[in-house]
């Protein structure tokens, strides 16, 4: 019966896409994902070790042997290869290197030794590159006997010159319906170069604004070494946003799917804790105005409105700077500008708010004096809030610290303080 | 001296990207953009237009004659032409559509007449089609010859059947290194195929988990009708992941670079009045305990921080399933492994919290009821932010909501209520 399971199993299985495989695989617990790995076939198997997350592509890997490892990493393009490879333990990567032929060994030791998050890494070596004067006719025949050591897939032609510089590119759409007897210097486009040392956020941003498909990647002395594909970038697109979102709501670690509880811990509690520490600035300030709270019993419902309101546009303003940030729209030459409408635009939400508090306030407490001291608290706050919420990323980005991480702390903070400093202090002025 | 200065500037802008050119034109005031449009060369305008955010591409239209917007239309792929033409006002389409010839009129017609943010909208009705029986060679040089009609730039070649369903794909790098006699048919791979109607946020999706450079497009009865290529869909990612942000945020509407004052008001104004609302749940709490908090000031320097830490760990948990939502890692076969990882997670952050806040209370005043008061606060705070910071986002996706949108405010409702109900309660139970 088990073996017919299993039969039916690969049945299913042939007939998913290895994206597909790969998902099913997260999902599934432990106990069934170890029924269900040796059903996968082998061939699919290259393509999903990829796509699986660190922690379950490890049990696929432990299941598997040394000479296997090694096929799956010589079917895949180099920039997937070093990726897996990477995850492997010490010992295992010495075997598979030793398993795998000498070519193949050179590219992934070759891939490592960039930097990580940077385009080296991030590059295929697999590239189609032809020198200026190959007419159309003579580079499809060439690309019809070297099949086998041309990439995967590929979109662009990269036209070098004689020391393997890049100095265009010829769309593979284009050659294919141009006349074989033209030269590729005729067909080429200007390119938009990368370097192996590139970060990969700076990668991402130019394949974005310039709609690449893909791209040269140039060494140091400007050589074509590989190429990025927009695939890849799609990757990497989505992982910084994922780690933009995850930074602004304070979980400082990269928390998916398989991470455990301990793991969840570890990403939320240091943020909380710093959070305690900077709450304990707010106590300081309304331990100073315990005598006016006596006084004026009232002063303690609103107060904590007049702070949290008041965060609230903090967090508004950091949301649209770190965002602005991010996507290089908040540049030196606007900050002025930015601030000044960040500024604004906190006092006119905040006369709206403090025209809507005041009100509310008299309504109940029938004191024309409280609502006064609470409109103008949260003008305060509000310009306090837009400066924070602009300043500290600004500041942040300039250090070179990013601001999504450690910059909604500090508006709190500042929000916090300010709001209780502010309405305790007028009320205690005005009121008392 | 002026004309010199525009011979020069058209040098400046003949030597850029169209896509710098774009982001120039974003960051001039408009006196100096008014100087510059006139000078942008004709033939970098149809590429520049789609680039433009909508309000400067409204100035640089203002600027263009009828017959010349008609022309760059009809240079664009018909995706681009489509959300160019949608932006002009009624009179304007009216008189650009006379302009152009019956086939591009209708292509643009029939673009709009799908639903926005469809995949019908997204997609060029430009592809590349042959039969399955068609060969290598005779695909090529049919291409050769009608160069015309195809997409500017493609990626496979769609093989269809009689009835002008696809069947299959051949990308172009593998037709063009395969001999000229063999027949598509045995070159084609499986299609991931979109309907005209699927919602762009899906078909992002697809796209990103099967790694498509481009996808085959159908109608209701399954008939080719156009391609969707991944470097549109690298702007819906963006722009699906800036939503995100921006709501999680608070800032309820989307603001770019170029939103004026009053439409930052506008987007923001509504989110921080409905959270006055709310913050009066917490005023009305606090009040309930007035006779307490005149016998025991402390209290009410104590009670911000149950409430805002709470919060803090409230929006963590928020934050992590709305993006496991978007992502599509959250769904309902593991939404109750989910809540219950949340929950015991809670347990854990808020034990430590406790932990940490009751050490400070007790070495600060000295009380240790008081110090157990907070700490027993916090562990029921902690539970019902991690209850809602996955219930109402996870509720919210149920019923249709975007769950980036609303849930911050019933979050924060949730726990500035129950850290202020808590810490109070208890403390008008055991202190007082």
């Amino acid at each position: 019966a088990d073996r017919g399971d299993g039969l039916r199993l690969r049945e299913l299985l042939d007939a998913l896409h290895y994206a597909d495989i790969a998902d099913l695989l997260g999902f599934l617990s432990q106990d069934y994902r170890e029924e269900v790995i040796p059903w996968i076939p082998s061939d699919a198997l290259a393509d999903i070790l990829p796509e699986l997350d660190d922690d379950i592509r490890e049990e696929v890997i432990e299941s598997m042997h040394t000479a296997d490892i090694a096929e799956v990493l010589q079917e895949l393009d180099s920039d997937d290869a070093a990726a897996v490879f990477e995850d492997l333990e010490e010992d295992q990567q010495k075997a598979v290197l030793a398993a795998m032929p000498e070519s193949e060994r050179e590219a992934i030791v070759t891939s490592l030794a960039y930097e990580e998050e940077t385009a080296g890494r991030l590059m295929q070596r697999e590239v189609m590159a032809a020198p200026a004067f190959w007419t159309v006719g003579h580079t499809i025949d060439h690309m019809r006997e070297n099949g086998d050591d041309l990439p995967e897939l590929f979109f662009d032609i990269y036209v070098i010159d004689p020391s393997h510089k890049p100095v265009g590119a010829v769309p593979v759409s284009v050659l294919m319906r141009t006349k074989r007897d033209l030269p590729l210097s005729q067909l080429m486009e200007p390119i938009t170069e990368i370097t192996v040392d590139q970060d990969q956020e700076e990668v991402a941003y130019v394949f974005e604004k310039y709609h690449l498909i893909s791209a040269p990647v140039v060494d140091e002395s400007g050589r074509l070494v590989g190429q990025i594909t927009v695939d890849d970038i799609v990757n990497i697109i989505q992982a910084e946003n994922r780690e933009d979102i995850l930074a602004l709501g304070g979980v400082s670690d990269i928390e998916g799917r398989d991470t455990g509880i301990m793991g969840m811990v570890k990403s939320r509690l240091p943020w909380l804790l710093i959070n305690l520490a900077t709450a304990f600035a707010s106590v300081t300030v309304i331990n100073a105005f315990q005598g006016e709270i006596v006084k004026m019993v009232v002063l303690a419902s609103l107060m904590p409105v007049v702070a949290s309101i008041g965060g609230n546009f903090g967090t508004q303003a950091l949301t649209v700077s770190v965002r602005a940030l991010s996507a290089r729209e908040l540049t030196a030459a606007n900050a002025t500008r930015t601030l000044w409408r960040e500024v604004v635009s906190g006092w006119l939400v905040g006369a709206c708010v403090a025209a809507g508090l005041a009100a509310v306030t008299f309504i109940f407490w029938h004191d024309l004096k409280l609502a006064g001291v609470i409109a103008g608290a949260i003008l305060i706050n509000f310009t306090m809030a837009a400066l924070a919420g602009t300043l500290i990323p600004m500041g942040a980005s300039k250090l070179g610290i990013d601001p999504a991480g450690a910059s909604p702390i500090f508006v709190t903070l500042v929000t916090d303080f300010c709001g209780f400093f502010s309405f305790l202090g007028l009320a205690a002025i005005i009121l008392l």
